[in-house]
């Protein structure tokens, strides 16, 4: 199999060596030009993916900020053969979708938007992994959603990352999902251990801080624009979260403990409900 | 060494497996008699905890919920040796640690608050564990801080719990930092599930989501008592974090990139600041 990789951070660098990893020959641009030479010097690309070889890649898979990933397809669009599976990796997909779809139809190759489940705290190459994305699930917008040949397709083009399993959405029920499961996770960290006691946790924590401040050491500006993409959906969680925790906050203040221990057992019902114990 | 263990729910029970483990004769005390009785079967307990063995006990620790602590303590009192060391496992500990501190000057033991900062989600006997606290930090209130000789006993007879290390702090202190490093989680662990998306989460979720909900599935009756007994502090980080909250919603409202990223960017320093990268 032959693989285009567009930017080789966190997402793309692991994407690169897991396709490296299963034999595939993997092309791959990163905006900095030495991350890209030391991904070569390393073995985990064959080559530049360029307007030359991207000719050659059965699936092109595009991990670059939503703003420059739209301008990179805008520019390489004319390039892509109609063989080619072009998927993107952004963590918001209305507009990006929107943009490749158009290009897919005017150009002739096939778009799929797509988001890979998984991540860490750091970024960039240097802590990308080959084992990034195994057993974690991903999540892709077709452009029909009942198209069985085009989803098994991709299936097999993408198995060599290690995906778990597939989900199939609309970008705009994806957008309204990931406001909530990850963006809002995000801003809660950030926000959390804004508070002056963090600065002494120590000696005083235990687990539940260290899940709780994790992911509050993000790139601002990669989730900046984000958020600022998917501004409607994350409104909504924001203000439902504002609300419930006004809600605890006027039993404690009341010192209603009754009320206090049904918002409580309302929580405890919803984890229990989904995930079980 | 001979312990006495009230309350064998995850905290105690696993605090009676580590002393076992230990080689420690352990005494048991439980509101369940039935719990009681297993844990003797188990072979974890050398008998029962009451007003006879209580004299035996060198140390005695008192894992409770806090009102049932301060009725266990004054019941128990009057059968107290001079030379028992009595420490108490609530999480907050200002109110228990007036009446312990009384009751120890009017009866002659010695009593110091305490607080195992470890634990799971997970309630009960059946839940708990000999290495629990293996690593743990554990926070002391002793009645004067700077009591050496009682420090290095205190030290010398926590030991086979397995705490990393000792933690000597003020009640008030100790409240203030609790109220945000474990409170706070489980408050917005709990508000954050409340999200009719949180029901739809699976094929859309990673580790992110899984970490913030953890403490979500919680003891509704335990964190009311401990919630309303820290009243004043847990108010405080409430309104800290509505406030921050606020803050991005605004500058997301406002489509504010530049203050979006430097809130962001706040909280990104201040986690920085406290636990490296």
């Amino acid at each position: 199999m032959v693989v285009g990789i567009a930017g080789l951070g966190l997402i793309g660098g692991s994407l690169a060596k897991a396709y490296e990893r299963s034999g595939a020959t993997v092309y791959g641009y990163d905006g900095n030009r030495v991350v890209q030479d030391f991904a070569k010097l390393q073995g985990v690309l064959a080559g530049d993916l360029d307007e030359k070889t991207i000719g050659e890649c059965e699936l092109l898979l595009v991990a670059l900020y939503p703003e420059v990933t739209m301008e990179y397809l805008k520019k390489m669009a004319p390039h892509i053969p109609g063989t080619t599976l072009v998927m993107d990796c952004c963590g918001v997909k209305q507009e990006v979708c929107k943009v490749g779809f158009e290009l897919a139809q005017r150009y002739g190759f096939t778009f799929v938007g797509g988001h890979p489940m998984a991540g860490t705290q750091y970024s960039g190459f240097a802590n990308s992994k080959a084992d990034m994305f195994d057993g974690a699930p991903m999540v892709i917008v077709p452009p029909q959603a009942d198209d069985i040949l085009l989803l098994d397709k991709i299936k097999k083009l993408l198995t060599p990352a290690g995906f778990s399993h597939l989900t199939v959405t609309t970008a705009e029920h994806h957008d309204e999902m990931i406001a909530y499961t990850s963006q809002m996770c995000h801003v809660i960290s950030n926000a959390y251990v804004k508070s002056p006691r963090a600065q002494m946790h120590k000696g005083y924590s235990a687990g539940s801080y260290m899940d709780l401040t994790r992911v509050a050491w993000l790139n601002e500006h990669m989730w900046t624009d984000l958020f600022l993409e998917n501004r409607t959906f994350l409104l909504q969680e924001l203000d439902q979260m504002i609300g419930s925790l006004q809600e605890y906050r006027e039993a404690l203040e009341q010192g209603n403990g009754d009320r206090l221990c049904t918002l409580l057992a309302e929580g405890r019902i919803c984890k229990e409900k989904v995930d079980g114990q």
